[in-house]
C-alpha cells in the first residue's frame, strides 16, 4: 500500500460523488417504475431534497471501494451503494425533525421539514428507507437471490432497533448526568457505527468475497465507524458552523453523550489515530488495491467537515 | 363455497388474532437477537405499544388464509404475516403524529406519541418498518431465497413511494376543493389498497402457488383493499367514537378526499357490495378451502368498526 497523492485522492472522491449523485438522480425520478402507477410530486421533491444535497457519500463510497478490492464494479454495486445512501439520508431527515434534534440547517441548506413541512419530511424519510429495500432486492443488484437476501438482511440489521434506530433511541435517553463510558460506546456503535460497518461488509458480500475476507472488511468497517464518530465529536467541539454546514457545539451544550465529554480532546484524538493504524493493518493483504480505502480512512480522521 | 356460521367465523378470527399477538410478542422481545448487542428498552416499549394493542390483524390474517388455500401453514408464514403487520403498525404510528393526522386515540388507547413522546414514536415507526424487512429476509420465512426476495420486493413496493407512503403524501395534498374522482381512487389504492393487495398476493407467493393463482389472489386483494376503504369512509360517517375507538367524521370535517364526498353514501354502499360479489367469483375455484376468506370479505364490508 502507498499513501495516495492528495490530488489523485480528491479527483477519485469527486468521481465517486458525481457517479453516486447521478445514479441517485435517476433513481429518484418522477417517472413511475415497474409496478407503480404514479409517484407523488411533492414526496419525490422532498426525497430529492434530502438525498441529492451533496453529502460526503462516505457510506456508498466505502461500499464501492471495498467491492473494488475484489475487482468488482458494475451497475448492481452502484445500485446497492445508492440503497445504502438512501438509508443514511432517511436517518438525517428524521434526526433533523423538531421532535428529534430540531435542526434547521443541513450541509448549509434548510433541512427537509424546513424546506417542505414536517409531514412531508416524515414521509420522505419513510419512503427513502422503504426504497432502499426495494433497490437492494431488485434483480439488477446481484444475479444471486441468496446474495441479495444477505444484503437486505444486513441492511435491516444495521439500520433497525439493534443498529441505527436503536442507537438514536439510546442517544435520546443518554443525555444528562451519570453517563457510563460503555453506554456511550454502545450507543455510538449502533447509531453511526453499524451503517459504516455494513458499508464495508456489504462491499465484500456483493463482490462474492470469501467468508474470511467478509469478516476482515466487517472489522475494518467497525473501526472506521468508531473513528468517524470520534472525529465527529472533535469537529463539533473545534469547528465553526460555516465550515461544518450545521450548528456546532450543540451536542456539548445539550449535555449529550460524546467521547470528548467522556475522555477529553487529547485522548479522543489519539484513539482516532490508533484506529487508523489498526485499519491499515487490516487492509495490508490487499496491497495497492487498498490505496484508495486507506486514503479514505485517513480522510475520515483528518477531515475538516 | 359455503357461508360460514358466524360463531365459527368469530372463533377462527380470535384464534388467528391470538396466534399473531403471541408471535409479535415474542418478536418484540427485549432480548437481543443474533447480530444484536442490545435492544433499547424505551424503543421496544414504544414498538410494543404500537404493535400489540389489539388491532383487527386483517392484513396478516389475509396472508395466512390466502396461503391456507394452498394448504400452506408453518412458522415461516406466521413470521411473514408478522412482518406485514409491523409495516401496518408503523404506518399507524406515523399517521397519528401531530404533523400528520394528529390523533390522540387509536383503538381507544393513547397513540404512541401520547403514551411516550414524538421522538420515540418516530423511531418506533422507523424500527418497525426496518424490522419487517429483517423478518421477511430471515431463512425461517421460506427455504428459498428467491421466494424471500420476492416477498421483500413486493413489501417494499406496496409500502413505499408508489404504494402506502406515496398514497399518504397524495392524501395530504388532496384536501380542499377541486377533487378529481380518479385522484381519490388512485390515492386510496396506494394508501390502503396496496398493502391489503400485497397481503393476499404474498400469501400465494409464500405458498408456492402458480403464477396464475398469484395473479388471481393479487386481484382478490386489490378488490378487498378498495372495499375496505369504502367501508372505512362509511364508518367515519355513520359510526360513533366509542364503537370505532377513534375520532369520527374527522375526514369529512377536514374536507378530505373520501368516497362519500365523491359519490354519496348510497353509491358507496352498493359499490362495496358489488366488490364483494366480484371477490366471491375469484375465490370460486378454491371451493370450501375459501370459506374463511369469503367470510373475511363479508366482514370487511359489514364490520361495525
Amino acid at each position: 500500500m502507498m499513501p495516495m497523492n492528495q490530488q489523485d485522492f480528491k479527483n477519485k472522491l469527486a468521481q465517486h460523488e458525481s457517479a453516486i449523485q447521478s445514479a441517485l438522480d435517476s433513481i429518484l425520478t418522477l417517472t413511475p417504475q415497474t409496478g407503480e402507477t404514479t409517484r407523488p410530486r411533492s414526496l419525490i421533491e422532498a426525497m430529492r431534497h434530502g438525498a441529492l444535497n451533496g453529502g460526503k457519500r462516505l457510506r456508498p463510497i466505502l461500499m464501492l471501494e471495498t467491492a473494488a478490492l475484489f475487482d468488482a464494479q458494475n451497475e448492481g454495486i452502484m445500485q446497492a451503494a445508492c440503497a445504502l445512501e438512501c438509508v443514511h439520508c432517511y436517518s438525517l431527515i428524521h434526526d433533523d425533525l423538531p421532535a428529534m434534534d430540531d435542526d434547521d440547517l443541513r450541509r448549509g441548506k434548510p433541512t427537509v421539514h424546513k424546506a417542505y413541512n414536517e409531514a412531508e419530511a416524515i414521509l420522505a424519510g419513510d419512503a427513502l428507507l422503504t426504497l432502499a429495500f426495494d433497490l437492494m432486492a431488485q434483480d439488477i443488484t446481484h444475479k444471486s437471490a441468496e446474495v441479495r437476501i444477505n444484503l437486505v438482511r444486513g441492511l435491516a440489521q444495521a439500520s433497525g432497533l439493534g443498529g441505527m434506530a436503536g442507537g438514536q433511541s439510546l442517544d435520546l435517553s443518554l443525555s444528562g448526568n451519570d453517563i457510563n463510558p460503555d453506554d456511550v460506546v454502545q450507543m455510538q456503535t449502533m447509531k453511526t457505527g453499524a451503517l459504516i460497518r455494513y458499508a464495508c461488509e456489504a462491499g465484500a458480500i456483493i463482490a462474492n468475497a470469501s467468508n474470511e475476507d467478509q469478516q476482515r472488511l466487517r472489522k475494518f468497517g467497525e473501526i472506521m465507524g468508531l473513528a468517524f464518530q470520534l472525529k465527529d465529536d472533535l469537529l463539533d467541539q473545534t469547528s465553526d458552523a460555516k465550515t461544518l454546514g450545521k450548528a456546532v457545539q450543540k451536542d456539548a451544550d445539550k449535555g449529550k453523550a460524546t467521547f470528548i465529554r467522556l475522555q477529553g480532546m487529547e485522548d479522543t484524538q489519539s484513539q482516532a489515530h490508533a484506529l487508523l493504524e489498526k485499519g491499515k493493518g487490516l487492509l495490508q493483504p490487499f496491497g495497492e488495491k487498498a490505496d484508495m480505502l486507506l486514503a479514505i480512512a485517513q480522510y475520515i480522521i483528518e477531515r475538516k467537515q
